[in-house]
């Protein structure tokens, strides 16, 4: 029998028999250690634990409570679940499954009815009882043939298989079950104590929307009930943040695939909402000196041709528009070079400079079907973009006041939980990017100093800017923990060049500006699901939908003093409604509180008597009574006040 | 020598030789018309006066005064034109030549640079002196092989002559160069004493951009002085309420073909009145019950195959784009299925009715370059778009009100001149219309007697509605005498059949309801366009781009108070810039009052001493001293009254 190397961590090599196995490996190492794992990685390659080696290579032993043996544990929590489903329903059908850091899933596909979200719990007392039967799961390799026989014609397993590159197809054996394999397993099934399905969610096929879509089912496991407990509960506090659930419950808007993947429509109280953000960061613009424009989303394709978004970020754009005689429309992916046409339209000169242009620019994306999320990752976007040219000298102190302004409308929005992110070209590879030393030397140093002198705190990234020059991002995380970038600012030099830019000095001649991209709040579609999340919903005043619901004790006899009341609050532009629909007031109150209304107003015979209102601020037990001109006051203070803590 | 039969006006039929020309007919009749005559139709058709008939026909005289007579003397005009300009350039080449009730152009090539304004002048004495010469035209035909010689190699000519029907080429010869003919000539040149030559511009010959750009010669003719001074004084004033002329002059947008023909770009200015009404309109819309959306400018084109739009309107709809997969988006060309998505999002209770969606939706229509204008005509536009979803027992009572909220409007915006206009099915057609006897009927009944309720004028237009339900359309004209739609009322049947629309009623059951689309003051593109001509750019303080210009006499000694002022002002939400480029005054006074700033203030000692400003309001001569607190108020009053009369 022939032997095979096998080389430790510590770069010591070793012989074993060829059927050696990664357990024998661990073993040879230390009982304890052996008895803790519940896999390896050969070269890299996660191995099953008491499958032979075969074949030289690398060892890793993976344990339990590493990131890898959590990935085992879950892909034998996704085969015990196919095992009791097969048990259950002989007929069923596997798509993929897969298993990672957040769980597991197993795509399930039916003839009579798909697997539902009711049916989770005896599927888990299913997979229990498995487990607490002391079952043990077989490994088979087989060839192609023999594998195509015992999926039995189910459509998606059969093309599995043929498109498996070898002739040697792994089936795992439990609870009378043979599953085609997908990821090694356990070597035993005791530790699969903590697991938990989750939910269950429609998905295509290979992502694919022309495909059918079978049933996908979510689950975890961990190692202690403890960890499982945990994650539930991080689970349960992201799905309270999760715009898209808040944005359903609130009624702020939807996106319906069958009419355009990541195209949102947004609802009246989403509109509100999004339409009060963007008067206020005009307003906030306009006051801080940028001139705001409105330019086309289409353009002749050679305008993105000359920008170099053509060939450097096709991919992300739309298909051009043949229109015929040789001219191609194209949906625009940003919007520079819209505003360098207006700076272009005129000649100007230095004293024009810094020259702010800015608007609620839409654009369109054409992002992978499976990255797009609510409001979070779309196709059609309406960005706060703006665009600064400046004078190099102009840099630092430009830089400066967006930063301010950026720092001021975050406060406006109570937002702090952000970093800055200062990037900087690569000092070993600067002939990757924009070819001018000195104006990089220079910029970097300006952005640098610029941040110190604020007091802010900053990392810095070498390698990290753009081509075209360097920026400063900031970064938050979303409900679901992804990272994502607020806000930007980004100097560049390239663009300038491209479009021949100029302006003429104080010395008659021409001069090259620089272009500062900046965008303070993103666009309004990732924006609007940022503080939907932040606010779990509980939009304050100024930005919610409604911001006061009247509830009068009895219409007949409270109704007009209601009616009144409402007429008054809504003349100062409140957006105020009276509840007329005459259920019980608990339910009614109850009602506003989960719509998350910020001031419900309850009105009878006291409140009419002496021209008071009984008024319950959302998220507080108690209602307060005072006069309906203070609470007039109140209200309007609230809204002049954004979110900042009173 | 055979005989032709000649049918006068009146049914009589008379035989003439056939050399007999239109004047031998016209002095059959009477010398006197024969005198006034210059022209006549034969069948229809134009025919030179004294040039043989030849065939049998109806015949029409034209008199000089009548509107053929015009064109035929325009003709002629051109006709000279071509000639002069071929006696100073030998070598030029002509393309296509016209005349009509506006007057005449000539489009012209040179190798050695174009026909400019500045050489109008000596081309219109040059025409003059042909007419004082007493030069008479000369008729003559030829075939195509002579035709092609006589033109020598002009390229445009040439096309012209091979795409000619029959071998018979006209050419008029006068002031001794023979040109090839295009419309039918004066007898003797003797009346062509009152034209002008009035502007050029570029114009692609056969109206394609891929062709040669040829130079425009545009020229007008009239019998008598005080008729061409009536129409060059209706040309001034055309011209000073042209949008495109003041856009240009007040910095208020631009289109750049290159980059887009028909999609403008709205620089600061423009933006900033644009926005201003955007704000208004929606405010306005929201305290009527309106709710505000925001939804999707792509959608999968199976949404306007199920609207009816790809079906019947597809012609003025953009290419879809395919994403592979058979999916297609589309660029919408009408709002209005989106906002069914949104009414169909939920199911809806009688209750909820009259349902108002609203929204400034962007939507893109490819119109024929040819008939794009400005601001007026453009390919991606922004309308002030709504759709009430009503009961059909609802009609009469929203009718109403979209009406008064219409009149309200233009109230607002000191709109005046307009009709309304009425529009049924035809009474004895109603096969050729969606298909419901019982709620036409109703329908217009209604939409009649709310019209009547509300004491409006109107006309009422058979035939004119839409084939899926009765209209009102509101009626405007531009500067260039253009009819406009400026809004519009429509009633629709069929979109709530095509997509199943239905509330739940008070008895339990699915209801269909009507769709009324509605547009109060069209789209922002065009409403600008129609308010900048109807203000002759001098836009009301609410909307003037910037409001008040503060002049201080001197910047060392006032600039403080000034910018104090600015301040003041700006913090009351006023726009307002000091003029620091210190010129002479009675410069920058006129520059203001060029801008069509609605307030110059000018601040100098006597106003620093006692806090006050000497104002002078756009379009008056003398200047009034205020304090300041009172202009700040006039200033804010002002703006409140929006374009109402004070």
């Amino acid at each position: 029998m022939s032997e095979i190397s096998i080389k430790f961590p510590d770069g010591n090599v070793k012989k074993f028999d060829q059927s050696a196995s990664a357990k024998d490996v661990a073993k040879s190492i230390s009982i304890s250690l052996a008895k803790k794992a519940v896999s390896a990685k050969l070269d890299g390659q996660l191995v099953d634990y008491e499958a032979p080696l075969n074949h030289d290579g690398a060892i890793e032993i993976v344990t339990a409570d590493s990131e890898d043996g959590l990935k085992v544990l879950r892909q034998s929590a996704a085969l015990l679940l196919k095992s009791v489903l097969k048990s259950k329903y002989p007929e069923i059908r596997f798509g993929e499954s897969s298993a990672d850091d957040e769980g597991f899933y197993v795509d399930t596909d039916k003839d009579d009815g798909q697997v539902s979200v009711d049916q989770l719990e005896e599927l888990a007392s299913d997979i229990a009882k498995v487990v607490k039967a002391g079952e043990s799961i077989e490994r088979e390799v087989v060839d192609k043939k023999e594998a195509l026989k015992r999926v039995d014609g189910d459509p998606y397993q059969t093309q599995l298989i043929n498109e498996q590159a070898n002739d040697e197809v792994v089936f795992y054996k439990v609870a009378g079950n043979s599953v085609l394999g997908d990821g090694v397993q356990l070597p035993n099934l005791k530790s699969l104590k903590h697991f938990k399905l989750l939910s269950v969610a429609g998905a295509y096929w290979e992502g694919k929307s022309s495909n059918p879509m079978l049933q996908r089912i979510y689950g975890t496991a961990f190692n202690s009930d403890a960890d499982l407990q945990a994650d539930l509960k991080r689970r349960q506090e992201a799905r309270e943040r999760d715009h898209r659930v808040i944005g359903n419950d609130l009624d702020l808007f939807f996106v319906d695939p069958k009419v355009g993947a990541g195209l949102p429509y947004w609802m009246p109280n989403g509109a509100t909402i999004r339409r009060t953000i963007e008067r206020y960061i005009i307003d906030k613009e306009v006051n801080n000196g940028y001139q705001h424009v409105y330019t086309p989303v289409l353009a002749n394709l050679n305008l993105y041709k000359q920008s170099g978004h053509w060939d450097h970020y096709r991919e992300d754009m739309f298909p051009p528009m043949d229109m015929g005689e040789g001219e191609e429309l194209e949906l625009r992916p940003m919007n520079c070079p819209s505003h360098i046409q207006i700076y272009n339209h005129h000649i100007r000169s230095y004293r024009e400079l810094p020259l702010r242009i800015a608007e609620l620019g839409m654009m369109h994306r054409y992002e992978k079907s499976g990255a797009l999320s609510g409001l979070q990752r779309v196709r059609e976007m309406t960005l706060n973009d703006g665009h600064t040219f400046v004078a190099p000298d102009q840099i630092q102190d430009e830089f400066k006041k967006i930063l301010n302004l950026m720092v001021d409308v975050y406060h406006d929005f109570d937002i702090n939980d952000y970093t800055f992110r200062l990037s900087y070209r690569d000092p070993e590879n600067t002939e990757k990017y924009f070819d001018d030393d000195e104006m990089w030397n220079k910029a970097q140093e300006m952005l640098k100093a610029a941040m110190d002198d604020l007091g802010l705190n900053y990392v810095e990234a070498e390698g990290e800017a753009a081509f075209y020059g360097p920026k400063l991002d900031v970064q938050t995380k979303t409900a679901m923990g992804n990272e994502e970038t607020l806000s930007t600012i980004q100097l560049d030099f390239m663009l300038p060049e491209r479009f021949d830019l100029h302006y003429v000095g104080s010395d008659g001649e021409e001069h090259r500006p620089v272009m500062i991209h900046r965008g303070l709040v993103s666009t309004m579609e990732r924006f609007v699901a940022y503080l939907t999340e932040i606010y779990k919903g509980a939009f304050p005043t100024w930005l919610a939908p409604k911001q006061v619901t009247i509830i009068p004790v009895s219409e007949e006899k409270h109704g007009d003093y209601a009616e009144g009341l409402r007429k008054e609050m809504a003349a100062a532009g409140i957006r105020v409604d009276v509840d007329r629909r005459g259920e019980k007031m608990n339910y009614l109150i109850r009602d506003a509180q989960t719509h998350k209304v910020p001031y419900t107003v309850v009105v009878g015979d006291a409140e009419v008597s002496d021209s008071s209102v009984s008024v319950r601020k959302y998220g507080e037990q108690d209602s307060i009574s005072k006069s309906s001109a203070d609470f007039l006051k109140q209200v309007l203070d609230d809204v002049a006040s954004y979110s900042r803590e009173e």
